[in-house]
């Protein structure tokens, strides 16, 4: 059995999409254990009458609540009892326990896995691996996306093994191809940062590093991983999703502006739900934070009963492929950098 | 008369798009005179026959040209008979010529306009300011681009300061709204460079600063100027614009692959056509170097002839609307930084 939390507030629509989510998984994984974390009242009363096996979910009453400006050091110091802090306390306390799916505040869970939960051996900073799709129908991993706004090449060099190894053990991706986020694409471009991390990634055996990507080609199928800190991976993925809805909200708004193009576009229902549906971050899973001693998963704050199945199944995947014992194998062969 | 150097050679499609760009930016600006350089021969034959004022054009011949990898200081060291090296020296030497266009090469551009052309009084750092169409049907710059991977706050003031009056004085946005590209809205948020210029901007009253923008929202037309390090600025401009590139192309592949998606898709023509054009970056000008002592406007290398009149209209703009002195009297308020 894989035991896992469930952060069941927090989210935009928790606890029901949780609380929805967490049953799809169950009945999906069958050596799945969960652990669900909130005010136990009210995720008891949602569960009544619903078909699941009851053996297999446990319920932690953790009823406080974090606001949304609340400093991430306060909360993780005030804020034990509320569902996302009880977590993490869990993740951290019991040997049993695998890993953490939470759809709260990003800034609070990173803080409190780094400070309760802790690092892989080996492992500077832990950093934020989302997924985005690409035009050929895969999928490209973007790490550091915000949990580390300053890094060091020797950081770049950690974020690409993790992220390579991820995209192999948990999407099978075989060798993924690693680029490192860059302002052109020749060698030598960017600030010292990145010229220096260009060299380390180079010389970087276990990973397939295949030069510099300007982010315009991100969605391109052209890479698998890109290494980059944490601010610039944060522009870079919110600037693509942003742009995606931004274009498919203004491609709406144009065809109810004219009666001809309403008839078309009724034509073309069933494509134009599925480009939505492509573009739809909640169908790729969470935003998986690599590097930390347990697995933690941030799901979208938005996210829906779907996208917490999928963060839900993410976790389980991280774990039973064994990726934590790759990762801190993997960086042990490199020249180990204390902060 | 405004007298502007264009340079000829260099982009993807020059001389004919750069020609043709220039002879109908001479018919829609009365007092516009043109300084062609490149290799005269070629010049001259493609005008021969063509009908425009001959008065109001000189070509001067530049032969030498400039290889796709060739390091910018090389360039500017031993390429001065190249079509935007002797563009870049008139500049210089000539007190009549007010600015400059070039499609060629983004880093022997700026190289040369920084050591040969040098900066206005009290700037620190010339900086790009593109712009891209917002969601609203305005325009929104994005200040530094890629001319400064690295910055400190009072750059990042500057960066502000400038595109804020390009933005006001050349395209006429009344009390442009300036926000910082960072990671989330909150004050307080990304590293110390960006908490640094917040406080900075808030402080700067020459501008309407609105807060910290994520570059989710760079389209929604919340913003007129966003003030950013060239790093993250060149990832949020190649993002936006490869995602609606390549969500297009999606489109149109996936009309393609079925009948009654074509049919819809022919009554809609005239809507997918506008989207495009809105999209394409042709239709919104170069990228203005905003802080060197004469006008420098980087055309994109693919430049056709309409973006290459629209980069004559945008120099020319600069130059009559005063912008430079603007500039100058206005960073001359807030302390300067020597580097």
């Amino acid at each position: 059995m894989v035991k896992i939390i469930v952060d069941c507030f927090g989210g935009d629509k928790s606890p029901d999409a949780n609380l929805d989510g967490a049953l799809a998984a169950l009945s999906s994984i069958p050596d799945l254990q969960l652990i669900l974390t909130g005010d136990a009242t009210v995720i008891e009363g949602r569960l009544a009458g619903r078909d699941y096996d009851a053996s297999r979910i446990e319920v932690v009453h953790a009823p406080q609540v974090i606001g949304c400006e609340e400093k991430p050091t306060d909360v993780i110091r005030l804020k034990r009892d509320s569902s996302m802090m009880k977590g993490i306390m869990m993740l951290r306390d019991q040997d049993d326990i695998a890993a953490m799916v939470s759809t709260g505040s990003t800034g609070a869970l990173v803080t409190g896995a780094l400070v309760r939960v802790g690092r892989l051996r080996g492992i500077i900073r832990p950093a934020f691996c989302p997924l985005l799709p690409t035009m050929d129908g895969g999928i490209v991993g973007i790490c550091d996306s915000g949990a580390n706004v300053e890094v060091t090449p020797a950081h770049l060099r950690q974020f690409a093994i993790m992220a390579s190894l991820y995209m192999e053990n948990v999407y099978g991706v075989k060798s993924p191809r690693v680029a490192l986020l860059n302002v052109g694409k020749e060698e030598g471009k960017g600030d010292t940062i990145r010229q220096e991390a260009y060299g380390m990634l180079k010389d970087t055996d276990c990973i397939n590093f295949v030069g510099n990507m300007e982010s315009r080609d991100l969605l391109s199928g052209r890479y698998d991983v890109v290494a980059c800190d944490g601010f610039s991976g944060n522009v870079l993925v919110k600037a693509t999703e942003g742009t995606a809805l931004e274009l498919l909200k203004k491609l709406k708004k144009d065809i109810f502006s004219r009666t001809i193009y309403k008839v078309g576009a009724l034509l073309m229902k069933r494509m134009f739900m599925e480009e939505k549906e492509f573009m739809n971050y909640q169908n790729y899973g969470g935003s998986v934070l690599l590097g930390t001693s347990k697995v933690v998963v941030k799901g979208h704050g938005s996210s829906n009963a779907t996208a917490v199945a999928k963060c839900i199944e993410q976790a389980w995947k991280m774990e039973t492929s064994g990726l934590s014992s790759k990762i801190e194998e993997a960086v042990s062969k490199y020249e180990h950098y204390e902060e």
